[in-house]
C-alpha cells in the first residue's frame, strides 16, 4: 500500500538552462551520485547524449531543443555570412549522436524551421526552447491523468527501463501515469525491471520514486513472466522513443518481451508517450532504425579472446497488435491502428 | 561458424574426490579466478551449497553424494551407537541448503538407503558417489548425442544460465547437446542470455565454452525476445532443476519466459536433464517449491529505505504444453506429457 500523504512529485529536472548555459543531471552518476553538468557546446552536447549523460526520448529532445539555443550562439560569434548553413550542420552533429529516439530529430527540424522566422535567433530560440520543454511538462501531466483512468481498479503495476521525470522535462510519461495513479489512489504496487544492461530500472527508476516518497520493487527483466504468471501484474506501463503512424513502437530493449508475455497472460499493455515522439515517416516498426550499443556495455570484463561477444540491441520494436492502449497528451487509444493513430496528426 | 578442430572437451569438473576430500571449483569466482575449494565437512558443504560455491541441480547432487561419504566419516569418528540416525542427521543439514534442485534430495535419499545394505559404509559409499558422478557423465554424454539428434539443419541455439559441464559431474546437459551438435557440424551459432542477477550465462557458460574453444554470443536476457522477432533462433536448450511427472519443470527464472516467448515465434523449447532431476513426488508443476534469494542479490548498494525492495525468484515453473522435447538419457520426449514421462520411471 502506497501512503499518499508523503508524496512530494515533480522535482527533477534532468534538463534545465540555467545561468546563461545548458545543464544536464549526469545519469551515469545515479543512484550514487546527483551531478549536474554544464555543456558549454553543441560538440559537448553531441558526446552527452553520445554517452548517455541524458537519456530518454523526450529529455534528448529537449536537451536537443537547447542544444539549437548553443548553436546559434556559436554561429552567431562566428561571425558567418551563411547562417542557415552553419546552424544547420551544427544540428547534424548533435542529431549524428544516437538514432532511434525520434523527439531528437524532432526538436532539431523544428529548430531548423522556426529559425527561419526569427529575427534574433538567440533569444527567440532560447524562448523556444524554454516552450519546448514546458510543453513537455505538461503534455506528461495530461498523460499522467488520462492514463491513470485507465486503472478501474486497486492495480499492480510493472514498468521497465525509466520513462520518469529522468527521461522527460519533469514527471514522467510512465512514470507520469504511475505518478497519477499514486496520487488518486488507484496503484497497490510498482514493480521495476532493472532493464539490462544499463539498468535505468535499477539505477533511475528506483532513485526517483524513492526521491518522491514511492514505494517501488525491483526484479530481474527474466522474472516478469513468473510475476505474470502468478497472478501479480495488471498493466505493463512503458514509454516508448519512436511511434510509428500504424502505432507500432520502439522502446527500451526488452519491451517486446514484456508485450508479448503480456498478451500471453491476458496483461494489458500501455505506452505513454507524447506526440513529440511521433515519427510521421515511419509507416511501421520496419521503418524504425534499432541502435546497438558497443558489446563492452554487457560483457564481463574477464574476455577478450575473439571466441567470446555479445550482441547488444539496445531498442526493440513491439507491434500495435500487441498494445492494449497508447496514451498521449491528445487521448487514449485503445487498440492502436492505423486509422486511430491518425487523430494525432490532425 | 564454428571450428570443429579446435575443440577440446569435457576439461572441467566442479565436483570431484581428491587427496582423500571433497573439492569443489568456486563459482562465484569465476570467470576472474579459477579456485579450487577442499570441502572438510557436511556443515562445510551445507555452506558451499547455500553460498552457490557448487550451484547446478546434476553437480548439487553429486556434491551431496560424496557428502554422504563426509557424513558416513564424521558418524564414524564420533563412535555413536545410532549409526543411522546420526547420518540422517547429517544429511538432513546438507538437504536443507536450497529447495528446488531434486538432484539433491534424489542423491540424498538414495544414500540413506543404499547406506543401510553395507558393512563398510565409508568405501563403499565412496565407491557408490563415485558412480553416481561417473553415471551423470555418462548420461550427459548420451543426452548430448540424443539432443543433438533433434538438430536437423545448422542451428542457432539460445542457452539460459549454465547447464554445462560446470552445472554437472562434466559434459553438461544443455552444453552437452550443444557441445555434441558442434561436434557434429550440427551448430551455426550459440547465443547465451547473461541470466541476471547471477550471470551464469556471462559468468560461466561464457568461460567453459571459450575454455573448449567454441564460439559465443552473449545477449542481455531480454533481448531474447528481439533475436527471435528477428528469425535468429531455431532451439531455446536449457537444463532443469526439477522434472515432474507431467512433464512440467523448473529451470533458472527466465526459462518460463523464454518457454513463453519461443511458442509465440515457432521457436522450439527443448528441456536437457537426466531421470536423476525427475520428482516421482511432483505431479506437476505446482508441487515445486521455488526458492526465493535475497534482495540484496539484485538491488544496487545505494538503496537501504524501506521504500525500495526487490523480489528475487530464482526458478520458475514451465509447463509440459510450452516443451517441444525433454531429453533424459533414456531417449527424447516430444510433446511431453504425464502418458510419455511414465516410460522414464519403468
Amino acid at each position: 500500500m502506497i501512503n499518499k500523504e508523503r508524496l512530494l512529485y515533480d522535482t527533477i529536472r534532468p534538463v534545465s538552462w540555467q545561468n546563461n548555459g545548458l545543464r544536464l543531471l549526469d545519469q551515469r552518476q545515479l543512484p550514487k551520485k546527483e551531478v549536474y553538468l554544464d555543456i558549454p557546446s553543441t560538440q559537448a552536447l553531441y558526446q552527452a547524449i553520445k554517452d548517455m549523460v541524458v537519456r530518454g526520448a523526450p529529455a534528448i529532445g529537449i536537451a536537443a531543443a537547447y542544444g539549437a539555443v548553443l548553436a546559434a550562439k556559436e554561429v552567431l560569434a562566428d561571425q558567418t555570412n551563411d547562417f542557415d548553413k552553419a546552424f544547420n550542420a551544427k544540428l547534424d552533429l548533435i542529431a549524428s549522436s544516437r538514432p532511434t529516439a525520434i523527439n531528437l530529430f524532432n526538436a532539431l527540424n523544428t529548430a531548423r524551421t522556426v529559425v527561419k522566422t526569427m529575427t534574433d535567433p538567440l533569444n527567440e530560440l532560447l524562448q523556444w526552447a524554454n516552450e519546448w520543454l514546458a510543453d513537455d511538462i505538461r503534455a506528461n501531466l495530461a498523460m499522467g491523468e488520462l492514463g491513470a483512468s485507465c486503472f478501474n481498479k486497486k492495480t499492480r503495476v510493472l514498468t521497465h527501463c525509466n520513462a520518469g521525470a529522468l527521461a522527460t522535462g519533469g514527471y514522467g510519461t510512465a512514470l507520469g501515469v504511475i505518478r497519477s495513479g499514486v496520487e488518486k489512489g488507484l496503484i497497490d504496487k510498482i514493480y521495476a525491471a532493472e532493464t539490462r544492461p544499463w539498468n535505468q530500472g535499477a539505477r533511475l527508476t528506483l532513485w526517483e520514486l524513492e526521491k518522491d516518497h514511492i514505494p517501488v520493487t525491483l526484479i530481474a527483466d527474466s522474472s516478469a513472466a513468473y510475476l505474470m504468471q502468478q497472478g501479480l501484474i495488471d498493466w505493463v506501463v512503458v514509454g516508448a522513443d519512436t511511434m510509428c503512424m500504424n502505432g507500432d513502437i520502439a522502446n527500451k530493449i526488452g519491451t517486446y518481451s514484456l508485450a508479448v508475455l503480456a498478451k500471453h497472460h491476458g496483461v494489458k499493455m500501455m505506452v505513454v508517450a507524447s506526440t513529440t515522439t511521433l515519427d510521421l515517416s515511419a509507416k511501421t516498426g520496419k521503418d524504425i532504425t534499432i541502435e546497438h550499443r558497443s558489446s563492452a556495455e554487457i560483457l564481463p570484463d574477464h574476455y577478450s579472446s575473439e571466441l567470446v561477444d555479445a550482441l547488444n540491441p539496445v531498442f526493440d520494436v513491439t507491434p500495435a497488435t500487441l498494445i492494449s492502449a497508447i496514451v498521449t497528451e491528445k487521448g487514449v487509444i485503445e487498440s492502436p491502428d492505423v486509422r486511430k493513430m491518425a487523430v494525432l496528426t490532425q
